[in-house]
This record gives structure tokens, C-alpha cells and sequence, in this order.
């Protein structure tokens, strides 16, 4: 094989993969994780031979771990410009702004159909997808520092009560995005034009949250 | 047949209508709606007759319905109390006490293991099978009540974020408390000891997502 056809085919090769990773990602967005099989994913795909996802990504898992980690990337890239424009003092709406916007931002550049929020609520509503999603994210250096930096902003709060504000916060950016995304699709009218109006009124509604007074 | 004959019928059938409707609610829980067909809720449920489910409510949906009013009926009742004991002049926090309360009060009552929350969590993520939970709240007078309630004691917002921070308060309602039951199922630690204090939590937190100065 000449270095050019070995191009081609990686190529060839590279694209394939790009057909299954979207496919994939729209049908466990419509259809649940569990309710789609390797094989339908390859036949929807276009894939003559079923057993294409399997030689591509190897178990479903794997295919899961692929999607997360093509989103995160670009993602990740999105935030580090954003935590690098953000001013020298940051206060919680700041953290919370650089926490927020990337994934908004992403979904924005997409364009619509996009899938990925509603693929993401359902992986964190789901135990063991949930550890794909949190280990593809913990690997990143600047979502650490964003939570370091939110941390140190926020008033002194009890740690049940702080733990449990955090996680309202996740379920609200998890959930609120989904359905957002889903409106879009389905045509149902929107309270804000954008992703990035969505996301503005997010992190008023989290500054809020985190610093409301403690009662009991 | 005579009257004690009819009545130990009439006894039986009901006692077969609970152990169906017990049986789908963990069923559709843990496998989806559309992940189980009345066939085997028919047989986990131990009925010889596979069509015992059709014969009993319909369809699928009338049985999805009647899941849904077994529980709101016993919601409304607490609602109703809750409501008779508020003060003369209720603010935000009051009316969303009365709001939230009675769900963690009913979910609590039940004992573990509950499913409601985690089922209303799907119901409510699905368009069609929202409907459903729509209708069946909306006769409620006493929640409309509390609505109204609610919205007069708000401070002036625009109305996109009036509409936005309704989603998110309704968002964090109901997936805090399907987390929460899906903690206590799976052993995993929880950040508060009980439903009500889960409750006061989330009152603390939407008191202050409703009430955060809007920006932009």
C-alpha cells in the first residue's frame, strides 16, 4: 500500500467512525441507551457490515465513552479561553458564568438538531453511564479549578446544605438544557431565543440558590 | 350470588387492582414505561391471567393514570391540610412550603422503598406521559391556590424569567426527590437524613432562585 492510499484509507476509516458517533448519539438520545442495540446503530449508520460499531468502538460502553469524550473535548477547549478572559477578582457569578457558558456555547456552535442534552440527562440519571460522564469529566484541570474557585466564593454554608446545593445545581444544568434542547426540537415555544439567554438566566437563578439563607 | 358473596368479589378484585398497580409503578420505575409490556406486569404481579392488567384498567395509559391518582389523591388530602394551617399572611417561603411539603410528607409516609418520585421523574420527562400528570394535578384546586399564591408573592420579574425559573423550580422538584429515592435504594449516602429535611433544604434553595436579582 502507498503512503496515499493508507491516507485515504484512515480517512475513509475516520469518517466512518464520525457516522456511527452521530448516529449513536441520536438514537440513545430518542430510543434510552439500553433500548438501542450495536446493531441497529450500525444499520441506521448506513453500515453494510453490522458489526461495525463493535469493530470501531468495541462495547457499547466504549461507544458511550467516545461520544462523551468528542463533546468534552470541545467543550474543555471553550472553557480554558473562557477561564483565561476572566477578570482578576472572580465572585460567584463569575465562577458560576465559566461553569456554565462552555456547554451553552457548545451546543449554540452545533446548531440545531443537537442531542447532546438530552443524551447527557440521561446518562447522569443513570448510575453506572453516570461514572463515564464523571470520569471524562473529573480529567479536566480547568472544571477542577472552576469548582475550586466556586468553592471559595460561596458563604460559609453547612456541609449537608452545601452538598446539597451542589447538587441542585448539577440537576438544574443537567435537566434545564435537556429540556430545552427537547422544546427546540419538538417545536414547543422557549422562554429565552438562545442557548446562551438560557444559560444567562441559569446563572442568576444559581447565584441565587447558592446564597439563599439557611433555616432549620 | 348473595350480598356477602358479592362483596368478598368485589374485595378481591380490588386487592388484585393494588397488587397491578404496586407492581407496574416498580416496574416502569426501574425499566421504563415503554421498557414493559402489560403482559409482564400481568405476570410479576402473579396473575394467572396475562390480560389480568387490560381486564383491570385499559390500557396502558389508563394505567399509567391510575398510578398517578392513587398518589395525588393521597397528596391532595395533606395539601389541603397544609394549606388550612397557613398563616394569615403567607410569603414566598410559606407557599412553597405547601407546595413541596406534601410530596415529601406522602413519599415519607409510604416508607422505603418508594417509587413515585423516581416514576414521576420519567413521567415528566416524557411529552406524552407528562400530559397525563398535568391533568391529573391541574383539577386540584388547592394547588392552583397555592400557585396563585406563589406568583402574587413574587418580586416584579420579566415574564421570560418568571416562565424560566417556574421550569427550574419545577425541574428541581421532582429530580431532587427521584436522586433522593434512588440514593436511599442504592445505599448511597445521602445529604440529608429524611424526606422532610430534604424538603426544607429545597424550600431554602427555590426561595432564593425565585427571589435572585436579575441580570443582562
Amino acid at each position: 500500500m502507498t503512503a496515499a492510499e493508507k491516507t485515504a484509507r484512515a480517512d475513509r476509516a475516520g469518517a466512518t467512525r464520525d457516522v456511527i458517533l452521530a448516529t449513536a448519539e441520536r438514537l440513545f438520545a430518542e430510543h434510552g441507551v439500553f433500548g438501542v442495540s450495536n446493531r441497529q446503530i450500525s444499520e441506521a449508520a448506513g453500515q453494510g457490515n453490522n458489526a461495525a460499531v463493535g469493530y470501531h468502538f468495541g462495547t457499547k460502553t466504549d461507544l458511550v465513552r467516545a461520544i462523551v469524550r468528542r463533546h468534552t473535548d470541545q467543550i474543555e477547549q471553550l472553557r480554558v479561553r473562557m477561564l483565561a478572559e476572566l477578570g482578576p477578582e472572580p465572585d460567584v457569578r463569575d465562577w458560576l458564568g465559566v461553569l456554565i457558558r462552555p456547554q451553552a456555547e457548545h451546543l449554540a456552535e452545533i446548531g440545531p438538531p443537537t442531542w447532546f442534552a438530552r443524551f447527557s440527562a440521561q446518562l447522569m440519571t443513570d448510575p453506572a453511564l453516570r461514572q463515564i460522564m464523571v470520569e471524562e469529566s473529573l480529567t479536566s484541570p480547568s472544571l477542577q479549578q472552576i469548582i475550586d474557585g466556586l468553592r471559595g466564593g460561596l458563604p460559609d454554608l453547612p456541609p449537608p446544605v452545601r452538598r446539597e446545593r451542589g447538587d441542585m445545581a448539577r440537576l438544574l444544568m443537567v435537566h434545564l438544557l435537556a429540556e430545552y434542547e427537547r422544546d427546540l426540537d419538538a417545536g414547543t415555544p422557549v422562554a429565552r431565543a438562545s442557548w446562551q439567554e438560557t444559560a444567562a438566566g441559569l446563572i442568576d437563578a444559581l447565584v441565587g440558590l447558592w446564597t439563599a439563607p439557611v433555616t432549620s
